[in-house]
């Protein structure tokens, strides 16, 4: 059970799984069309991952993995962080987020940064609760570059990379990315306990 | 020598150095129209206070004093902190500042937060810098409350007050607030070195 109504997760993260073994079969929330949308009132990404998965496990009585992910940048002691795809006041709107985002950091030196992952595995009456995080350290870029990706992918360059992350193919950016790893470091959890 | 061209502060700073004692007399940038404007590059209060003062110092040969202040949200790991006055992007949009931290912080529960200020002093010709921070604790409310005051104030409730800084009268809100704090705490180092 993964947390998720968005296809390309839940393939990754089937992919994934079949790496490690263990034979277990993701299904998505558009096979639950009562779930919850729980919001995401935590104040770091495992709160708001293990709040997820859990009031999906309490809801359809299965093992449930959320992840909760965002742009930690250095120069704002880690935010946007959990409030990534809110930066810029309303959900979802990755132009506005990305140009808020470059107008606050205009004259600032620090470009240090990183895309944050935190998957979290949590099994249906309190039977046990796991969580990994996954990290893309790289920088940020002064103005965009690139159409793949979304959110920030425009201004991000992972380190030793001459490219932003929307500069790469998806294929590539999987191969690195912070969820790839979050649900990496998850799977063989997922794998023993699922 | 005060880094700054307003004359509220500079009144400020007088009036606490003359319950201090020293004998000290505090001039305004404005005294010296070729004086630098000094881009704010920091990371923290104290970095950008430090950044003014040494400037100044260098330009005036005099002792100079500059201060940096801001909001620092707890929910916001101390940020808009050295951004608070181009939050939205943009140096000195007070309104557009408050509403995207409102926004930012809809759903979020956590409220805790501080205006803090760091007052600096340098010596011309390297011989000395001190700094000092003033801190104002409090919450921030989900909506504007009162007219005086600006940048925050109106979301700015201070522990064990009733009401927010925008509803103080100016000299309720001197009397308790950040920059009062930082000035107050490095005034006896400029009666005693400047």
């Amino acid at each position: 059970m993964l947390a998720t109504r968005n296809a390309g997760k839940i393939a990754e993260l089937s992919r994934i799984l079949a790496d490690v073994g263990g034979g277990v079969e993701i299904v998505g929330l558009e096979s639950f069309p009562d779930a919850p949308d729980v919001p995401e009132t935590g104040l770091t990404f495992a709160d708001n991952a293990l709040l997820k998965a859990r009031a999906i496990a309490d809801c359809t009585g299965l093992p449930a993995v959320a992840d909760d992910s965002g742009l930690a940048a250095d120069a704002l002691h880690g935010m946007p962080g959990v409030l990534s795809a809110r930066w810029a006041g309303k959900h979802g709107d990755d132009v506005a987020n990305l140009e808020l985002l470059l107008g606050q950091l205009a004259d600032v030196s620090e470009r240090g940064a990183a895309f944050v992952c935190v998957a979290a595995l949590v099994l249906p009456g309190g039977s046990g609760e796991w969580s990994a995080t996954g990290v893309l350290a790289g920088t940020l870029t002064r103005a965009k570059r690139g159409s793949n990706g979304f959110g920030y992918d425009p201004i991000f360059v992972p380190e030793g990379l001459p490219v932003t992350t929307a500069e790469l193919a998806p294929a590539e950016k999987d191969a690195i990315s912070h969820r790839g790893r979050a649900f990496r470091a998850i799977a063989p959890l997922i794998a023993a306990r699922a």
